[in-house]
């Protein structure tokens, strides 16, 4: 029997004292772009931390079949566009901090991973200190890396460019993946969890695929979520593309995994054909973008554990998707 | 039997006086932002148009079946963020002019789609001129619009924005469709034929399904290029969040097209699986993104048409998306 673990969940359903605390800093900085403020409390109680998990997250966990869920702040309010430096910094650390507590509290149901302190414009370097300070002094197994901290613009540097190397280092270092991972999109553009979400995805997978800088971070993880974006339905476009331009396809394959957060039969079915088994991993990203039923089917949308059963991988396959490959790509995943 | 319509193609082979016309006049405008200059002339003559034409896409149609190919200009040269309105409007005559020729010359193999003279933060009523010319005066049948004419900055308003509609309208007027097909990306996140063209037909079939707008446009008709981006693969996301949130997925769908230019069997076999059969056209995008040849197959990337032939799709279901469907989204397509 595999342990199903779930590498991408959010922490949508806080207790109201988390907007609390955010409505008022959004307030204080749209007030003054330069508001400083300081971190303050989060006032949330753990029965409120219980209530907003059981009645969610882990009930979903049960009724689905989980057993463990890899859990990050919400991803949409990560927001990194909003403020400065230090809106981010604090609005960071709390996020973390409240995945802690989850953490503490259901030990065997969840295993953190960070939100950085990212802001546009700004060195990398205090996401460094961050990640630093929730792998080493909390026990995180990981973190989100948002490619385009502007909310849609993306006037920022791409994930190759010297910029972001330090974190890469530090990921590197402590032996930690990152899940690629955008936040709400603040570009009418954009719907945030429609194309934004996906139209990242694939950006990331780019920016790494015709750059090849993965290859000198040689144990540089990444997670590209939501199936990869557009990028297996679109197989065959980029290995014609790398053969044509002399990228490194396969190559980065030993870098980057993709989630299963799709949710129709038929999409996982092309995600487990065209990809190579070892690069998936199990994923839902439920009580997200996409919370209702199939009328086709009778099942949510997002329960994405039924597709994997039924598609036609053999038992072996399964299990490398469910728990292999995801305590391969997290080695801090401490399992019971 | 069908006729084989390939509804997407490009003059991605132009002689050498396109590109130098163009050059001299990026490097007048690179000179001076506020450069008028005058129309001029592009030296090409009708042998160098068979000769560019005759190796190429004229060649490739004959190997691979094709019958016609709906054809317009380069869409990673309309680079409608480089200079100012006179820049994109004289380039665009251009390239429109010369569509005409390859069409006049070759009047089996190919008929016209014209590229807009658009240009960032410039009305579009410049546009809807040269479409009205193009169609009236010079035969064409359809339009490509980008929905980012900034070349992946996204700052413009999104499709569903007023400042559009003068362009809806005409369209609905003269009865042609557009391709929204962006053009080369000038940001360094993106590359251009990679996530900046998927990444834009998501964003594009989103635009359109959270405002709804094209319900009152009843005979506005869209096509996504690039198998619809990241959508097929995606389907029961987009569907569970309109179904969420109240849009009317199904009612899109009257105004909406995919083409196939996905450039691997499984996808392919995903997209006609997915999506309704009267939703698909037939394409390839040939001599363009992708020009090698598959080593697992034996065959170019780009010959879709050897994957709908593979496909389980029945020959009724074949022949709509070879020419029944491509007939009906083109009432103006003149056909021997």
């Amino acid at each position: 029997m595999s342990l199903v673990i779930d590498c991408h969940g959010h922490y949508t359903t806080t207790p109201p004292g988390v907007g609390a605390w955010r409505d008022a800093q959004k307030a204080a900085v749209a007030a003054d772009p330069a508001f400083v403020g300081e971190k303050g409390t989060v006032h949330v109680t753990d029965d409120e931390i219980r209530e907003s998990i059981e009645g969610a997250q882990l009930k979903l966990q049960r009724e689905r079949g989980a057993d463990l869920t890899i859990f990050s702040p919400r991803a949409s309010w990560m927001a990194h566009h909003i403020g400065n430096e230090h809106t981010s910094l604090f609005w960071s650390q709390h996020q973390n901090e409240l995945i802690r507590r989850v953490c503490d509290l259901y030990p065997e149901n969840f295993a953190p991973v960070c939100q950085l302190p990212q802001s546009p414009g700004v060195a990398i370097d205090s996401s460094v200190a961050e990640l630093e300070r929730c792998v080493n002094e909390m026990g995180f197994i990981g973190c989100n890396v948002n490619p385009d901290p502007t909310g849609g613009f993306w006037t920022g540097p791409p994930l190759h460019d010297r910029y972001w190397w330090p974190l890469w280092e530090k990921m590197c270092e402590l032996d930690v993946p990152a899940m690629i991972h955008v936040s709400a999109a603040c570009n009418d553009n954009f719907h945030s969890t429609g194309s934004h979400y996906l139209g990242a995805d694939t950006t990331a997978f780019m920016q790494a695929l015709t750059s090849g800088f993965m290859a000198d971070f040689p144990g540089l993880r990444w997670i590209i979520p939501h199936g990869g974006g557009a990028v297996p339905y679109h197989w065959g476009r980029f290995k014609g593309m790398a053969e044509d331009q002399g990228w490194d396809f396969a190559g980065l394959l030993d870098h980057i995994w993709f989630d299963t957060c799709v949710y129709h039969q038929r999409g996982i079915d092309l995600l487990v054909d065209v990809v190579p088994v070892s690069n998936i991993l199990f994923a839902s990203e439920m009580v997200g973008a996409v919370r209702g039923v199939d009328p086709e089917t009778g099942n949510h949308y997002d329960d994405t554990k039924i597709y994997i059963d039924n598609s036609s991988l053999s038992d072996d396959d399964r299990h490398r998707i469910f728990e292999t490959n995801t305590r391969a790509v997290f080695p801090r995943l401490a399992l019971p």
